[in-house]
Formats: C-alpha cells, structure tokens, sequence
C-alpha cells in the first residue's frame, strides 16, 4: 500500500516530497491559494494525485466544468494519476493518467448494494468511497466492500473511525490518504502516524 | 478497553505485573511447568484471568473436568474473571468470576450465524471468539459480530490477520489478548506494540 500525503499548499506539497514516510502526494489544487507551475509539480519527489474538487464535493473549487478540465489538462503529463468524482463526464476519464473515481459522502454511509452499484458502473481504475460514518454497521459495510473488491480505497470520515483508514490498507486498499500538518478532513491521520502503525503491524 | 497479557510461566506473569502497558494478566495455567501459590497470584497487580485450556481446545491441560474444576475453585478466589469454553458444563460458569466463555476454531471461521448462535445461549458475561482466519470474508463476519454485540472479543488468529485483534477493541471489545514475549498463538502480538498502535489511534 502507498501512504498519500494530501496536501492544499506549494509549502506543504514541498515538505511531502521530503517525507521518507510519504508514497504518494495528492495536490488538491482546489485549496492551493496560487496554483503551482506545472515545473514544479513535475520536480516533486513522488508520484502524484491531481485533485480539483467541486464545492458540491466538498472542495472549493468554484468554477465550471470547462475550466476545471482545462487546469486537470495542464497538469495531467506532470502527474501519474487524476482523482475525478463519479458521475464526472466522460472527457474527466480520458485524461491520459490512472484515473481514481471517487464517491463522497458526508453526512451518511449508503447502504452496501447502493456503493457495489458505484463500483460495478465505474469507468476508472482505481474507486474512491469516503463517505461519513455514524455507527459500527457502517464499519461493516466498507468492510463488505474491501472484502468483495480489488482497486477500492474505501473508509469512513468522522474522528471516531479513523481506524477504518488503517483498515482499508489492511484489506488491501492501494493508497491511504493522511495529512502533514492538521487533518482536512475529519478522521484524517498524519502520515508519520499512519507509517508506525502500518510498520507496528509488519505490514511495512 | 483493556491489554490482556496471556502468560505462560511464574516469570512471564512477573514481568507483566511490572509492565505500565498492560492492564490485565490471563494466567494460562495449563501452559504452566509448575502451578503459582495463590497468593503469588494474589500479589500480582493487576486484575487476572484464570484459564487452564484442554488439548482439544488448543491448551496443554490433560487431566479430566473434576481435577480442572478443582484447580479453577482453588484460585478463582484470586482471580476476577474465569475463562470457560463454550459447552463447559453448568459448574464451571458458577465459578465466582466474571466468566469469559470462549470459542476458539483453529481451523477456520464459521458462519456469522453459527457464531451469533454461541453469544445467543451464552451464560457467560462476556463472549470471546478466536477463529482461524482464511479470507477477507472472514474479517467481515468478525466485523459483524462486533458491530450486533457488546461485550464480545471476536478476532481472527493467523498473523495476516493480526491486524483485526485491534480492529476488535476500536470496535468496542473490552480486551486484547497480546503477548509479553513471543506469540503463543499465530497473530499475536506483544503488549508494547498494541499500547503503541492504540496511542497512535488516539483511543488509549
């Protein structure tokens, strides 16, 4: 498995790619205040995730569809793979990257056959599901889902399931999205915490 | 939730009575070369639990249910709880402990409703499952034990399944059966490492 670092700033991306303990660095640009130059994002140290999320994804990127294709366009040859939500068009899915299609959702869980029906319509590589958790049958469900499929990074938001991040790498999830400095996401781990526990368990 | 250290010696149940990491001490007395006086047990300082496991159940005690009985009578006395396997007849569960009664498999994980059948006609006051783990199918019936009972230590042995006793006491279990020296049973892990892996998670 390969521990991500989200990062939502030049500083932070910079630091990540210092990091012994960081894979992979995930630039969500819809929170960087400047962008970067595509220079830059090429000499960082690791492979890289490109993430622009919508306001309705909660993101903040606040422009339309158009202009948000043409920045992922700029930055797609700098970067190996492109995180695009479910339900994106299709030009998202052409970008010439590993596509990792994410589902967010953050006030419930679905139920597990409405998640299976994401996945099993799904038109990228790797799925994405962070969806908010509110009591232990949510830990069954995601649980449900990294049992029955490969190439699924799934777990529940919220401080009390944090584990659930632990868990998916576990089960076999690719990537574990952690942060550098505070959590932007509720639940979310630092990356040096996220590399003891995995080394803790034998698992790295 | 509570770091149990399984002993198998006079020494090992010293040396975990002076370790700030764990909480409680399970005296595996069939393990034992020579049993402890009582009042050696009496002067551990931690709370205890009793278990002297049979051969067929994965322990090395060989006499019969009479001489077993006798020698959980003899320190029940110095000893909060009592670990009793399931189908122990009514004696055992009259011992004056907080019985946990236990399921062990070492071959595989039965169905979740073969296990919910166990903790539904339990006398004990706590359920503890610890079944040979196969596939991920089998974490997720783990996980759904967990998420339907309280008061139930379900995990899965084998060591690429160590990862699902922690995932039990962030589930709600109210022990981890860890080691102070070297895994008696495949998966375990030591007390220092799971105290570790808790703090890391923020939950100890």
């Amino acid at each position: 498995m390969k521990i991500v670092a989200s990062v939502s700033s030049l500083s932070e991306a910079e630091q990540a790619s210092s990091l012994p303990s960081v894979d992979v660095i995930e630039l969500r640009l819809d929170l960087f205040d400047t962008f970067p130059s595509v220079e830059f994002v090429k000499e960082l140290t690791k492979a890289k995730i490109l993430t622009i999320r919508k306001v309705e994804d909660g993101g903040q990127f606040i422009g339309n569809d158009e202009e948000r294709l043409e920045i992922y366009g700029r930055y797609a040859e700098a970067c190996q793979y492109a995180d695009v939500e479910t339900g994106s068009y299709d030009a998202f899915f052409d970008l010439p990257c590993t596509i990792i299609e994410s589902y967010h959702n953050f006030s419930e869980t679905p139920s597990y056959n409405f998640l299976a029906d994401l996945i099993d319509s799904s038109q990228g590589d790797i799925f994405k599901i962070a969806v908010m958790g509110r009591s232990k049958k949510d830990v069954v469900t995601i649980c449900r889902i990294l049992s029955e499929y490969e190439s699924v990074v799934a777990f529940l938001m919220g401080r009390e399931f944090s584990y659930t991040r632990i868990l998916a790498v576990l089960m076999g999830a690719p990537f574990i999205y952690c942060h550098t400095g505070s959590a932007v996401v509720s639940g979310q781990i630092h990356v040096k915490t996220a590399d003891k526990i995995l080394r803790l368990l034998g698992v790295r």
